[in-house]
């Protein structure tokens, strides 16, 4: 029996929380994997123990957006795929700008796990004069910090990564916020003043690091 | 008036949740500025105002491992520094090692502000024959992943990070594990399988562009 299948929201979207989307990233990954080796159908439980993932999670999750299961068969592989892409916004091709093109900036820009979810790397920003003009390798353009605004000017600019010494961050930011972009993922580190109406997702390297090694002096302690 | 400012533990260390030990990695970054500036006091008010925080959350934060705080006076930064360096295990250098020596494993031997927390990247691991016995750019030397188990036999490795393509990420867990390695931060997508005993913690950059992707399409619906 085929249950209704409409991805009308049970809930407003303010309500679902980061942790909520975070997971349904996850389960794009796995539905993508499937859908590469021709699986066409799969139940909440396959999907958990292919991925090392939570059945009841998984269900409750995508619960928030609709009732994509049916009974009997569990989800359709690449409906439901194409569902959460819409979701997350992904079935349009995003746009992002890389702001500091240091070590860092050049690896997320030629990190090949963006493309393939159909973010497209429009271009790396810097200050230093040797840097401007050249490209990275894997063929990004790094242009004048200064052409930032122009370039948003003229054409539609989505995110902006932000990989730039810690002292560079904040005045970096705000030009970013400036040029009207609306979303800003941060790998400096420390805190950023961002005004309402921009979404700021930081990635601090460092607290990763050291969370892991809070862990090991536990072990130590309870050795 | 001083209290007492033990840092006997008021809960076991198991209550102690991820979030809580993240922020106490910003405030130890804080605290590194302040005593960078020659600041000798600060109360978490002031901690809170200049560096964007929540100063009841600092201080109930601050509380699960013991009282800090001089009434009056606030925390001593030299000492609340040295106290929050010893609880997230950072009183010692904790070795590392980068497996992947693609782009972003160069750029994470090579990321300042691992080496100013007292973190040392010992060396690169790569299975590619034209990347073995190079180095980054920083000087960080580039092994066969062949010789993982014989130098974590040789020296103490704290941490794995590992920076290689999704398809492989799983078996270069698993060398890590076998190497006896404890702790391991994956930057590659999808979930690893590690036995009980290692901790796992993953950073997934497509993961952070997609939950900004998320935002954006919700503020197109709102509009």
């Amino acid at each position: 029996m085929l249950v209704n299948r409409s991805n009308k929201r049970k809930q407003p979207p303010e309500q679902v929380s980061e942790l909520t989307t975070n997971r349904l990233s996850v389960y794009l990954r796995c539905l993508n994997e499937l859908d590469a080796a021709g699986i066409q159908t799969i139940s909440s439980q396959g999907l958990a123990t292919q991925f090392h993932l939570n059945a009841a999670q998984i269900r409750k999750d995508l619960a928030y957006f609709g009732e994509f299961g049916v009974r009997g068969v569990g989800y359709y592989v690449k409906e439901l795929r194409r569902h959460l892409r819409k979701i997350l916004g992904l079935d349009r091709r995003l746009r992002v700008v890389i702001i500091g093109a240091g070590n860092l900036g050049l690896a997320l820009a030629d990190y090949p796990g963006f493309r393939q979810e159909g973010f497209e790397i429009v271009g790396l920003f810097d200050a230093a004069n040797e840097k401007i003009g050249h490209e990275s390798r894997g063929g990004v353009p790094i242009h004048d910090i200064k052409a930032l605004r122009s370039v948003a000017a003229r054409e539609r600019l989505d995110i902006a990564v932000i990989a730039v010494p810690a002292p560079h961050a904040q005045p970096v930011a705000d030009l970013v916020v400036a040029a009207g972009i609306k979303a800003i993922l941060n790998f400096s580190p420390g805190a950023l003043v961002i005004p309402e109406g921009v979404k700021l997702k930081s990635v601090d390297l460092t607290v990763s690091l050291e969370s892991l090694s809070f862990y090991l002096a536990q072990g130590d302690l309870d050795a």
